[in-house]
């Protein structure tokens, strides 16, 4: 069986959040055995699993990947929308814009220290939207 | 159900590569909700979804991951099959060589900017080798 | 139909592990056609296909990865768990945390060259959990 919805979510400022109960608050009842599929409809945004404890993670993964895949880089000739869009693109595809995830039980099967990130790579806040599709 | 095939891309030059309407004449007629799977068959490519407008997007990945993962690194020992194959493995595993995308209404649920990429890492071109699984 | 299993790797030193035989042996008997979907339940270890043969590629992931993303980084502020923590954080979400296989006539349907690589980011060796979901 497929379930399917798609969901906006509140304008996050630049940076990577903690969206685990946010999620499960928009699902409906899981199966016992499945997997959820999140899809993010945006080419400047990203989604990933990582540490849900110290906040101090999430900023220094924003610390980084800026020096990672810093703005202004010489290289970019797509610089008409912001020194912020060209990097965004990039993170996008390197963190990734689409997440799988088991569900086991009925609630998603994540390790201990494992929640979802929502990474938004632009300066300013927009409305996002994600498509989550539950299958069983 | 599943519906699965395999399909030969072209062979592409180095860069990034808009495919979506090349994966779409592939595709059989689509379920009303499902998941798309596209597996990359090969280690010196990758698949990922970003902005399909503007073509500098393309060049500036091109550009800019060849400064982030370089040829000729020193740490590389793995050297025999050119200066672009440790690069090629690297992106390969960094941009990732497979990706899932929701299905609504018989279509591909991707945003108004998200297209697919498909990733050449080598120089030269290879006929590259596709997995599509199509879950409904 | 979908048959899900956890499994639990034995400690692997720091360094990426081609783990495909060892997943194999951990599978029940695989569908005609489906999809397999590995997690990894941990934010400092990740998953990713990549060349199967020379073990070099592995090295050179190691040595280049830990360049690309370096311990001791002056931006860091979660330092608390060691210098190798937050390095690992970060590849965990670069490299991924999760990977979906095709599968085609009870195989992986992969690229002949394809390997799994289990990737451990932490020093010292670490019990691994992870969850496989075989979807038909």
């Amino acid at each position: 069986m497929i379930k399917q919805l798609e969901i906006t979510l509140p304008g996050f400022r630049r940076g990577y959040h903690l969206i685990t109960s946010l999620i499960e608050k928009e699902l409906p009842e899981l199966p016992e055995k499945g997997l959820l599929h999140i899809l993010v409809k945006h080419t400047s945004a990203g989604i990933t699993l990582n540490e849900n404890a110290d906040s101090t993670v999430r900023s220094d993964f924003e610390s980084f990947m800026n020096k990672m895949i810093p703005e202004n880089d010489p290289v970019y000739q797509h610089t008409l929308e912001g020194s912020d869009d060209m990097p965004a693109h990039l993170k996008s595809s390197v963190i990734g814009p689409e997440i799988t995830i088991p569900i086991t039980g009925k609630r998603m099967n994540l390790g201990t220290w494992q929640g979802i990130y929502f990474c938004e790579f632009r300066n300013g806040t927009r409305r996002r939207h994600l498509v989550l599709t539950i299958f069983s």
